[in-house]
């Protein structure tokens, strides 16, 4: 096997997050479907949105590198969402299966986080710069996400308790 | 099955992070064990004494709602592990391992972070503020966990790069 190099690590976890990010653009609009509040399947379709975008800024990252966009099975990502289908065939009251699908999206939104915090870092270091504007949108655009998850969770977790 | 109330969800949400928490116990000396900064080495063993304190904390959690501690095993967080374990058997330069290492508990302390936020939010609106208080400082020290290694990763994957 051969020396892996900084550059190696981020070349797989871009192909990681790829994987990501293409599996949640296939369950977001299960997710929104599933859900009972009008504002929180609003808030789910705009990052159906983002997220293909998010898709379409990692190929150009790939570009940028001389490489093909692979994306390589992201197992962590594919229990998340695993956990956030399950919700959706639970009894519960609308507002409960609402708060519980929150709570999935921002494991999801956290993982991504993570994920591209690191692929920043490395890219900084790295030297690549084109990636690293790309990179830096898409945080930038999670961490907005979890926001606004963490905002409508006010709303619809005091509705129930009630 | 019986309807779920948020209440449920609550305690499903304490019995995953325990699990969560308690993997982690076992994992973290490992990973200490495996890699090579003698300041990474001491970051992630004093967050091992941290963890100890978490499982405590979430222990008097479940005494404050007069129930007991039981886990239900946390999947997302054996998959987090997983990953980071496939780590230590990579061949790579020790500081490109050590980047890959703090990559891996970077996302093993988000998904806490969304867990804990999660739980902190309903355990407000529920009013069980003595589990409350003793989340809020779990969450703090996941926060503060990961930010230690977003600086750690600087002087690491500036070594990895050269």
């Amino acid at each position: 096997m051969a020396m892996r190099t900084l550059d190696d690590c981020f070349q797989d976890e871009l192909r990681d997050v790829l994987s990501a990010e293409k599996q949640l653009v296939r369950a977001l609009p299960k997710m929104a479907k599933g859900v009972a509040s009008e504002e929180l399947r609003q808030a789910l379709l705009d990052h159906l949105e983002e997220t293909e975008g998010q898709v379409e800024r990692l190929e150009q990252a790939f570009e940028s590198l001389d490489k093909s966009p692979r994306s390589k099975k992201c197992v962590a990502m594919e229990g998340l969402i695993e956990e956030g289908s399950h919700v959706l065939e639970e009894e519960a009251e609308d507002d409960v299966k609402d708060a519980m699908i929150i709570a999935a999206a921002q494991k999801v939104e956290h993982y991504e986080i993570a994920t591209y915090g690191t692929l920043c870092t490395w890219a900084e270091m790295l030297g690549h710069t084109d990636a690293l504007a790309l990179l830096k949108e898409n945080l930038a655009q999670e961490k907005a996400a979890d926001e606004k998850l963490t905002k409508l969770a006010e709303s619809i977790n005091l509705a129930a308790t009630t």
